[in-house]
């Protein structure tokens, strides 16, 4: 067998133990799982100290190898940093509890009852770069959601990350949950096996940059929660109200710009363009933003360059602008270039509004509010796990709802589908038995 | 370009006209869309010679190429079988509306409004095999859930599939429906082109054999709803009540052996085999069942022969047998040998049955009932569009509630995140405004 084979191999019996101890997890009760999660941001605590060293030596060594300064906090874990963390565990152990809804509760016929009822996924694979913290948010997410979850830090945060995965096991060894539940992988080549687990692994949760979550997309056939990129979009619409729309587009292009849910282009109605486009420019560039325009936005502000394209997503204070002579136009733009993440339109037009939520095709369509709303924890989630921009659901952010499935239960006395077929076929009752989404 | 680029180009084409006219089904009105599902079906009644004239020239050329039997009764649709479909059409569009169903519906603040609306998906892409009336229940939910459709058929049902969509076109035209929402294809080469279209088509639904799903969900990177197979188990605890065992291994087993909801395997307690085998064996070879089984079941029923392997599915009247010690490896058989489709257990002990259903990872776990059940209609959700082994949802048998997803809406009145974050924060009211699901 070569390196790697072996590396896979014993990959392999990561996800199997893992596998088997989500199982275990999987039927504990929520009193059991919430007492696990508080029993981790005890651990924690108690490894503080342990935690803090490792995340400095983790720092010193980054600072050798010549880090990039962003990379850099985000590696670091100081005492604030931590303890909010530690916080944020507690939080997760606060969440109603995402298994054993049960969505459907129907009688298919006498004594024959069908049950659709929430239950864990099973094995998640989360792979992040830099932030250690990111280790500590994960596990208490998988813990309350009842499944095993395989970590893989990046290289920089190995030492931190080791730290706090061995507290968190010693923290579950003491509670119901199998402390297997929890693994850590820290080698590259290990990402690279992981990708290729799906017999084994139900989920992948990549965090890191655009690039990095492209390549797990590209490379693996589990499914993947996240998104490669966040090219929103602003439209300005000729019955937009020029106050709201520079708050707005200064709001949503600066307050984060590195966001995936900060603006990248905005679109400008040609009725619009001679009052507006000066206003707002002058506001942006009092923040420091570079403008970027096409012919018609260069008219109108003569000393910007042109975007050399529609589909970047600059994740700095730089902003494409485009003039449209239609709503239908601004539309199709989006439809064609945004990354199906978040865009909106500014408006008192309320026929323009709704034509404009219908028919742009995103996770989140918006009026007269920032972009920068798109966020699990302002939408009510209590948790983001992820932001999907995939067509299928779950998509935009996504709380623990996304870390569930579900399953059929049906339980009968003897039935059987031949009584139900042919010339003296018996009918299905088909009668609720409580209030459900139902199906369909 | 080869004549392949040239076929993919106008395959774009094609699935770009799908696109746009699906964008304006997306927004018809329920009524508008039912009203075109009606007027399909009368479009069908209307064409009804033309379509049987064309389907008997497909099944003559299928005769004259040698097509094997089941084959050919799945290629012949008479005037019954089409009857049946235009009455399945009329059913179709008296479901209830799958879309603009609104999942969430919470105030984040003062004016600043979260809507989870229930919108189609966009494009799908149907692969089906021989039976040309499943061109006619697709479209019609399609149609029904404001999704375009690009339709691939079998080259034996090639004539059959072009009068039907004609039909439907002709149907169409009279209605708020853009006639180019359904497209046809008809070569194998466009097939393969189809796969590829991630940019065009959301959901991909193959209708075929196995290796045939299997070829699908291999060679695309576009969701695929289905399965490869239906390995399904029937597992007889020593708590079994043995009438009741019998009854449903014969019903999973002979009902309809060629279904996927069939059961391929069954597991008796080693405390039950003595005195169920010999029974059981009896039942079902008086059903023409051939029996294969592990040793030890040899040595109970000396006749019979050994399985080849416990992860085939047969597809016909063969049934394999294998002796377990206890639930527990049961369970681990199933979920080391089973697809996820539908597994059950027969027992008079409400522990082991919870337990079995708690820990079977499959779409569907019964309880003393026939795994034959596992269906879109059984289970009351009006349509089948699919079963899905797959860990996510949509799992299971899948109603017109597979053809959806949703978006996020959110109205503002110049709302900005700004405002929403730092030392003088606003906080969010989160306040439900109606029942909903709720998110994690």
């Amino acid at each position: 067998m070569t390196a790697s084979q072996v590396a896979y191999k014993s990959l392999i019996t990561i996800a199997q133990q893992t596998r088997s101890a989500a199982l275990s997890l999987a039927v504990l009760s929520t009193k059991q799982r919430n007492q696990a999660i508080d029993t981790i941001a005890l651990a924690l605590e108690s490894a503080r100290d342990e935690i803090i060293k490792a995340n400095i030596a983790d720092c010193e060594a980054a600072v050798a190898d010549g880090i990039a300064k962003p990379l850099y906090k985000r590696l670091q874990l100081d005492e604030h940093k931590l303890r909010d963390a530690i916080t944020g565990v507690r939080d997760v152990g606060k969440l109603a509890d995402p298994i054993g809804h049960v969505q459907i509760h129907r009688e298919l016929d006498t004594g024959l009852i069908l049950k659709r009822v929430t239950c864990p996924l099973g094995v998640l694979g989360i792979i992040f770069e830099a932030r250690p913290e990111a280790a500590i948010q994960i596990v208490s997410l998988a813990i309350k959601s009842g499944n095993g979850v395989i970590l893989k830090c990046g290289k920089e945060a190995v030492r931190s990350c080791e730290a706090i995965v061995k507290a968190i096991k010693q923290g579950l060894a003491q509670t119901a949950v199998n402390p297997d539940a929890v693994q850590l992988l820290t080698t590259r080549e290990e990402t690279l096996e992981l990708l290729k687990l799906d017999k084994y692994v139900d989920l992948i949760i990549p965090r890191g940059s655009n690039s990095f979550v492209r390549f797990v997309q590209e490379n693996t056939r589990i499914p993947v929660l996240g998104h490669a990129d966040g090219v929103c979009h602003l439209y300005i619409d000729k019955a937009a109200d020029i106050d709201k729309a520079i708050t707005i587009a200064v709001d949503a292009k600066t307050h984060y710009p590195a966001a995936c849910n900060a603006i990248e282009t905005m679109l400008v109605h040609a009725e619009m363009a001679p009052t507006f486009l000066p206003k707002v420019a002058k506001a942006l560039e009092n923040m420091n933003v570079e403008l970027r325009g096409d012919e018609r936005t260069r008219e109108i502000l003569p000393n910007i360059t042109a975007p050399t394209d529609w589909q970047t997503e600059y994740s700095d204070l730089i902003l494409a602008i485009k003039i449209v002579d239609s709503l239908e136009e601004a539309i199709e733009h989006i439809n064609n270039y945004g990354s199906k993440h978040t865009d909106a339109i500014i408006t008192e037009d309320p026929n323009a509004a709704s034509t404009f939520l219908a028919l742009v095709n995103a996770a989140g369509v918006y009026h007269n509010c920032s972009t920068r709303f798109a966020d699990g924890f302002r939408y009510g989630f209590g948790a983001e796990v992820g932001i999907s921009t995939q067509q299928m659901p779950p998509r935009g952010p996504v709380g623990l709802e996304g870390l569930v499935t579900y399953k059929y239960q049906m339980t009968g006395n003897g039935h059987i589908a031949a009584n139900y077929t042919g010339a003296s076929a018996k009918p299905f009752t088909h009668r609720d038995l409580n209030k459900t989404l139902g199906n369909g």
